[in-house]
């Protein structure tokens, strides 16, 4: 039985000759008492169509299919769908403004990383990068449909997207449905792994034509994208890496880009676009979110007041060692960006570039991490689940001063964040009674004060690096 | 004999009636060939006169006094200026418009910290900070003519500047000498430790009454201040900490101070002044150099477009453990800091608040140096003293992309500072041959890349926290 924000599939025998992609048009539409869902098929090759659809009730559906083709016309059936499994949320949405949550109401910290390019490096290196995410902290990566052309980036993928001659002749009319099922079977391996796909639509990064395409090539491909992927309810959209590095589209192309993704995604799946130094404006309607490069994340709270809307920086440079300077912080850095952002009321994401023998930096290719952020990361996201609120918002306090930072929700959880500030003592917010606990940010522990505190209590502090306090109303 | 840069003093017996400090005026004209220097005369307490020269050419220079008594007009005389000793470089003035020289032309390398208070706490402590002075990195001081009443400062002076009823009737228009004395007593003693004395003139931590004068009694105290102090030729002008923290001047105020002390000061002595929020505008033409409060060093370069004048950030918060924000920084981030203002080409000024059982806050009262950044600072000194160059201003080349931070001279010398960002490898600057150091920020080592490397040469680097590289032409 299909579960609730689970996968449905009908499959369909159909024509095999002139152009199925560009031919036939095919939908299915989906029927729970009054809900009406309309979902775009697509060819899979070899005479196979196929409709993909997320159920998000509970319940006996109907569906009845569309198409320009009799054998693909008119096709109708039930299936029945019942409760999530126990790890199924559903898809992410934007929650309280600043914030996100699954579909059933569960809180979801963002915590990201990227690689690029991991579904175009063989089975035996993406076999190991799923091996790596499994024990990783992160529930979302930052990955490319197309494959990457760049520094420490010159290996050709195995497929490509289209059919023709690569290099010189593709077929842009023609996609390569066995380019797609490897995209497909990534994602949903990280599905299963509770990890979201923030899908990277364009990139400048390229060698290929991908990023040159007409405009009708675009929207056609987009189009594919979605009646493939957008079933998936771990399925992010990202538009670009660094559209203001294209040079091949305009700002028009981006913002029909986010028209036709909101016109055929059926589930309104979180849409967003990435910057390389020009920000986007993300207060136009249809950014669900801001995805945002930038080593300023004490800035957070001025992007938020700027979008209203939730904040990823989710490029704020890179864990690693490599020459350029965005590929090079230390690991203290990246982990003093993270907890910055978090008392910003934004989020963060990962990244890592070591240098490699074989040029396999976990940036672009997954692979291992090697860096010294990945714990701390993991164990802010422990202290952040943990919270027990919607989400972290910036507190403002006139006893609070100048650099100090704190979010959490007045009156009931406050986290302060001190680095590159050591305080020997610290004076608690008015009200309580307060639990209250010191978090070594380096060390990972997190040490009680012993018995409840009262409002404008002086609090002990170890008056050393990298320190933060938990304060919970008792 | 008197040396050039420093100190002759005609002492004369005169009236003790009435009040001398109103009643009499008078100065002194030295001569030799064509210079003329007018220097004004102080009344020193129990009918004793004063004037005082710092002679800036050697030779043979005569003098005649100027005054409305009798007693101490036309009174003549001739002394000999023989060669500064070897430590006496003369007054720091601006030099290369960023920096700072002697008057004999040797850099002055400004590594400065502050000590609001240190001449009202007593012999002991007193002599206790000169020891530290004489061991420390620091080569200016900020240290205020007033006492200081505030957190910490609780503590009442030995010695008021003005006659009368303390607190109560102040007497504004009859000085203290023994105070003005105590005053430079100490700023001779730093002039012998090598060390500028960065006066502060005003400052808004008062209780008693001295930021509340009003503007006659304001110049009178300025002008006989610098009568007494400005032969000292380690003094600078500091005309307030904080000074838009002082309600009770105004910004013309301000502009008035400039004014008398350009007009009274023969010597032309640095002239700044000090924020606390917000910014004094220091284009001004009387403005010599910026005195900045703030956190953000990392805008030193905008400052130095904005201001075309050294800039010392000499208020960055303080390394300590105190509550309030500016007084806990990490030593880490203190040394962070000073890096930082250098490769922007700008200087840096230290200060220290760790918590002591009796308020004994090296910040305002001196003391000893508990922190961790000092060593580090005096490494940094030791290099910068080294470089060979007349100061290092920022450099701006497209292969050093983004965040990277560079300084020095382009061709001669390049100090590329890297943290928070730690490249295993970085390319050499065109040009060359070059003589290569690795700079390990913390630990303090300098570690040479053996034999001469050549332009664009991939140097290896340790990819390790709080690293710089020294380039210097072969």
């Amino acid at each position: 039985m299909t579960e609730k924000w689970g996968f449905y599939e009908i499959e369909l025998a159909g024509p095999t000759e002139g152009n199925p992609f560009t031919d036939i048009q095919l939908s299915g539409r989906f029927r729970l008492g009054d809900r009406r869902v309309e979902a775009e098929g697509f060819y899979d090759g070899d005479g196979v169509y196929r409709i993909r659809f997320m159920p998000d009730q509970t319940g006996e559906w109907c569906y009845e299919t569309f198409s320009n083709c009799d054998a693909l016309n008119g096709r109708t059936g039930t299936f029945a769908c019942g409760e999530p499994t126990e790890d199924n949320h559903g898809p992410v949405g934007v929650a309280n403004t600043y914030h996100f949550a699954y579909a059933d109401g569960t809180p979801h910290i963002s915590v990201g990383t990227t690689c690029y390019a991991w579904i175009h490096q063989g089975q035996a290196l993406e076999t190991q990068t799923l091996a790596t995410l499994e024990t990783a902290p992160f529930n979302k990566i930052r990955m490319c449909v197309f494959p990457k052309h760049y520094l420490f980036n010159q290996n050709e993928p195995e497929r490509y997207p289209f059919e023709g001659e690569p290099l010189t002749d593709w077929d842009f009319a023609r996609f390569n449905p066995a380019f797609f099922q490897h995209v497909e079977l990534r994602v949903g391996q990280l599905c299963e792994l509770g990890i979201e796909a923030d899908i990277i639509l364009f990139h400048p990064y390229d060698h290929w034509g991908f990023a040159g395409m007409s405009a009708e090539q675009d929207d056609r491909y987009l189009r594919y994208v979605i009646a493939r992927l957008a079933a998936y309810r771990n399925v992010w959209w990202s538009l670009a890496n660094e559209y203001d590095y294209m040079k091949t589209k305009q700002l028009s192309d981006w913002d029909r880009f986010f028209e036709v993704i909101a016109k055929h995604d059926p589930y309104d799946h979180l849409r967003s676009i990435h910057n390389g130094s020009k920000f986007y404006d993300h207060t136009k309607p249809l950014v669900t979110h801001a995805s945002i490069q930038s080593p300023h994340v004490d800035k957070g709270r001025e992007w938020r007041d700027a979008y209203k809307k939730p904040i990823i920086d989710d490029e704020l440079c890179y864990e690693g060692n490599i020459e350029p300077p965005w590929g090079n912080i230390t690991p203290r850095e990246m982990v003093h960006r993270f907890w910055t952002a978090t008392v910003m009321g934004c989020y963060a994401g990962h990244g890592e570039t070591y240098m490699h023998p074989e040029e396999i930096l976990w940036w672009a290719k997954g692979g291992v991490l090697h860096g010294e952020s990945t714990p701390r990361i993991a164990f802010l996201r422990q202290i952040l689940e943990a919270s027990g609120i919607d989400g972290l918002d910036p507190i403002k306090n006139e006893n609070w001063m100048w650099n100090s930072r704190v979010a959490g929700k007045e009156g009931e959880y406050y986290l302060f964040y001190f680095e590159p500030h050591q305080p020997a003592v610290w004076t608690l917010p008015k009200g309580g009674p307060w639990r209250v606990d010191v978090v070594d940010v380096w060390n990972m522990t997190l040490t009680p004060v012993d018995g409840e505190q009262q409002g404008e209590a002086s609090i002990p502090l170890p008056g050393k690096t990298f320190h933060a306090l938990r304060v919970r109303k008792a």
